[in-house]
């Protein structure tokens, strides 16, 4: 039954590639309003897509934000499961442009990857999905199982309207279990289930001093510097062990066994001296940086800034110094006490003379572990396997998707992340890419696992 | 003799102030490169008005920057005394523009003062020294004594060239003393002697970790944060006493004496909580504001960046972070020797996993200090307090001028200071302002002044 799909994908390689490049070279950036028309044009190649294939019903959904798309087909019978695809289209920005070797918008294939903004995250596997969805179609005349679909157009902003949905829509989005494609193997061709995930928090902070930018001769000795508090600040908040020093940060956190770091230990991940460039790595002490990215929690200042930064030097005492935090956290841990735990942190370490302003980012998530053993992951791995020809690791990852605490939280059903982007995928970063492989392996996972599913 | 100079002076009163204001609407802005051609504009409406002032020999000379306007008056005599005034036509950057509330380069008079970006430092006084040597010349066919001009357009951004041309041309800049008024007095209308600058150096920390910003749940945790590590660096070297963490800083500042603190408690300056809008003033342990500002080395965050600064989240590892930082000196301190400081201190607290470069600016001063009891401050105490009604305050302040230490070092002639801005001008920083009495009787006491100092 699958071969003859298998074998469309094949046929139609270069027409879905086209289709493909057409998508990724709308720059749906989700954070900026510039892009306001591109996200719609983006949602709106999805709608047309979906009628294409077929689906029974097909709606571009307003919300207070950036339109959703959502679909059904129902004609696999009610005998069949029903899943909940869900996927985003928007994409992170593309600062700074300079660093991109081609057009973020203009996907260009080099050494057998697709580089292109959205190639990996989320586009490109949000495309693989509607590719079989259509090779079904064409040569089956139906899907094996019935379909919701859900793609957004927030997740690079947090997802704001999406938790609101879930909630109000509950008979429309209702499935049996979940698949999302957003995250990856932990190698290249390396069928990795990710059975864990990291929850997520964040705040600014926001340090004024003086009502404008003051003379550093003139007034220098007697105006706290903004900077020098919020590095103050900062420092006060994870030692150089990477230990977070914020009062009862690790309070709630669930232990790490003695077998999960054997599983952890067992894992051959990416050599980030070679991925990142860096010369050595760090860990939180007593934990390898293994353990520390999958399983512990982590706290990372994302940007800074105050002051002159243009050329040369300006001797100023700047007014104000900001600082955006983002935490990731594990099991046990809950992202709304967390941030009220970093505010009374920083409230007790503020330095005199200058103003400190906490600013809870409302985007959070919690963490989110399944049990390995549930047959739609077994599934999963056995497809997989069978595609990339290679027995499939579990591992736990520090990346967080607020969907996927949200679809638990309502819904509680199984969630099978099935993801196919590599540790060289750069997301979120200049030459974004995902490679041609994990394309063509990944649509044959996906082919396997709708025949699986269904036994 | 000085009488119909003054009645000049108000005569063209308004002539006078749109001329000024034709060179306050040049952007003359020296840190970018985009002002090339205002900055040889300003150059250009300095020479045209000293040659129509009737200045013997008037040269703008070109350097590897900008152009300095160099202009001769002979006509004196022998036995008259040479003065070698020194002034500056650039101006700082405006950013941020939007907190003018008027065009930086449309001067405004609101209030009894003039806005424009130069009005106080530096085009606002020089071009009172300019309409002064127009008076004497339109009403007494002559100035008082024989001038040597020396206008730089680097000034903002190091007077980077200067001290180079003062060395080679050290015949022709040759003089008896020499003038400056970039600076100010304690108060509007407080007539104010300068008798000591502080010295300057600054650096830049570069610190740089992955080769691209990195996904922070995928990496956090292994990876040495650079925004991270730079607050720890920073915070390193200046505590929560405002005393400069870093070994040998203070070895050897000239220790203040008891008369020297009484004569700064003496002083009645700004309330800065007033002037900058801070609840409470800092200073450094063991020492009044006055005294840190006045008489005690600094050390100021001028400005820092690194990682995301848009709208919003991005959940990343930057790859870099910069901070820019100067130092203010006092007698004792070598510039030099503190950059030496700065770097080591740097590098034995940089953390492991990442790199981390000083770079060390090349722009730096000594401190300055000269007698309040010679000849030729007395002269100008005169001067002040006949023009301003007031008794002459002495006082030292944290300003520095790398010119006067150049002057004293090539030339050892003696410096005064005759500073006419106020606490109130906001040099540097949006809506900068110089005021109208300022203007007005800053020009009568240098009136004065050349008269005085012929005596």
């Amino acid at each position: 039954m699958s071969e003859k799909t298998l074998a469309y994908l094949q046929e139609k390689r270069s027409s879905l590639l086209d289709k493909l490049n057409e998508f990724l070279s709308i720059p749906s950036v989700s954070t900026s309003k510039e892009h306001k028309e591109d996200i719609h044009k983006a949602a709106d190649f999805i709608v047309n897509y979906l009628n294409e294939i077929g689906f029974d019903k097909v709606e571009k959904q307003q919300t207070k934000g950036h339109p959703l798309v959502y679909a059904e087909y129902n004609e696999a019978g009610p005998e069949a499961p029903t899943v909940l695809f869900y996927g985003h289209y928007d994409v992170q920005p593309v600062d700074p442009v300079e660093l991109w070797e081609s057009d973020p918008f203009q996907p260009e294939i080099r050494d057998g990857r697709l580089y292109a903004r959205g190639s990996s995250d989320d586009k490109g596997q949000v495309f693989m999905h509607l590719a079989v969805f259509e090779a079904y179609m064409r040569t089956e005349g139906k899907l094996p199982l019935n379909v919701k679909v859900c793609i957004e157009g927030e997740e690079e902003i947090g997802s704001e309207n999406l938790y609101e949905i879930l909630q109000e829509k509950k008979e429309m989005f209702q499935a049996d279990f979940a698949v999302i494609s957003d995250s990856g193997m932990i190698a290249k061709n390396q069928p990795t289930i990710l059975y864990g995930l990291k929850g997520f928090t964040g705040i600014e902070i926001n340090v004024t001093g003086p009502d404008h930018d003051l003379h550093s001769g003139m007034y220098g000795g007697a105006i706290r510097n903004p900077l020098m508090a919020l590095s103050h600040i900062l420092a006060s908040m994870k030692n150089q062990d990477e230990v977070v020093t914020v009062d009862g940060f690790y309070n709630d956190v669930e232990p790490l066994s003695g077998h999960e770091r054997k599983l952890i230990d067992q894992v051959h991940g990416e050599d980030y001296t070679i991925s990142t460039g860096v010369k050595e790595t760090v860990s939180e002490k007593g934990y390898t940086a293994k353990e520390h990215t999958m399983a512990r929690p982590t706290l990372e200042i994302n940007g800074m800034f105050g002051g002159y930064q243009g050329e040369g030097t300006k001797t100023i005492i700047p007014s104000s110094a900001t600082a955006k935090i983002t935490c990731r956290l594990v099991p046990g841990q809950d992202p709304v006490k967390i941030q009220q735990l970093l505010e009374e942190h920083i409230n007790k370490v503020a330095p005199t003379g200058v103003n400190v302003e906490v600013k809870k980012e409302k985007l959070s998530a919690k963490a989110y572990k399944v049990e390995p053993e549930h047959a739609l992951i077994q599934k999963a791995a056995a497809s997989y396997s069978k595609a990339f020809g290679k027995d499939t690791v579990y591992v736990r990852m520090g990346g967080s998707i607020p969907v996927v605490e949200w679809i638990e939280d309502i819904y509680n059903i199984p969630i099978v992340l099935l993801g196919f982007g590599t540790p060289d995928d750069r997301l979120h970063s200049p030459n974004e890419s995902f490679p041609m492989d994990s394309f063509e392996k990944g649509m044959e996972t996906l082919v396997y696992y709708w025949n699986e599913v269904i036994k």
